[in-house]
């Protein structure tokens, strides 16, 4: 599925039933990093790359937007967003990358590890929205999943219209290598990514 | 105006207009920071402070449509969305605010130095609404200028509500006063703070 080379341990969604808030909370904070992230690549690569400048910036938007949603439905549970935490999938996969770039871009890179991070994102929220057994999160969650789709597409035909498919795709394919690895040893607890 | 204690030198709308491209590029950049800013405030102070989650979210998004706006009229002139600098300005500002911050809470600073950012930016867009001298950038900056009014409102509302007037209003005042201190030694140039 969108290149993810092993899938979840279908029990990550007990952990996360287990306790829907720190999954929502979360879940939250990813929806603000990925805002975040998409308004750096357009600061730090829009001037050399204009092509980015529109659907990164309209992602922005977006990102926030679901940040709103995933607050709305923790806070009609009581909950509260929460500190953000260190997302240790998004650290351990941007220095896996770091540590073998070679002569691969970092721009290149931060592209591809985005378009795998949604894709990851988009495999656990099918999950989420088929056994989560909640009534208002399972259609939630599968109109996320959409969106995660359309995503990692994004990020991954910005790789490809700037760098070329001969240099993109093999780059994504072992990206894809070190991200299934990462996400099998870490732990099965209620966020997002393990 | 909007607790500013001193006005722009007039010929400051002179130096924007030799190099509107410097100037819109300048100002986009400052679009990004501020989606940026307000997204760091949530995600840093929104759990002690829910009440900030709902309004800076929505600037957020805010401030990313600005950002797509200015980015347009740059191109519509030509113009390359640059390299984001250091804004000295916000700089100087924070810095002088933790020099002699006290007592003060760092995040009613934070509250306070984008109200005050907010309101020399609305200052700003005026003169730029009244004397740039472009049939379509003036009306662009009216729009903006009404904007910036608001933001100011915002978060200096936020600050009282949250630390109360009696503590906020004095350290409004005297954030004030540093700030224009610091608008008045920067030069002036084609960027939206100086």
């Amino acid at each position: 599925m969108l290149n993810l080379l092993r899938p979840t341990d279908p029990s990550w969604v007990e952990a996360a039933r287990a306790d829907l808030p720190g999954l929502l909370s979360d879940h939250a904070h990813c929806e603000i990093k990925a805002a975040q992230s998409a308004l750096s690549l357009v600061a730090r690569f829009g001037a050399e790359h204009p092509e980015i400048i529109d659907p990164l910036s309209a992602l922005a938007r977006e990102e926030t937007a679901h940040f709103r949603e995933v607050q709305e439905h923790l806070e009609d549970r009581g909950g509260n967003l929460g500190f953000p935490r260190v997302d240790e999938y998004v650290r351990k996969l941007r220095e896996a990358a770091h540590r073998e770039r070679g002569h691969a871009d970092p721009f290149l890179d931060r592209l591809l590890i985005s378009a795998l991070i949604e894709a990851r994102s988009c495999e656990r929220f099918k999950l989420l929205a088929e056994g989560i057994d909640d009534p208002r999160l399972e259609p939630f969650y599968a109109g996320l999943m959409v969106a995660e789709a359309r995503h990692y597409r994004l990020f991954s035909e910005l790789g490809e219209r700037i760098f070329g498919a001969a240099v993109s795709r093999p780059r994504l394919a072992r990206l894809a290598e070190l991200e299934a690895e990462i996400a099998d040893q870490l732990p099965l607890g209620p966020t997002v990514h393990g």
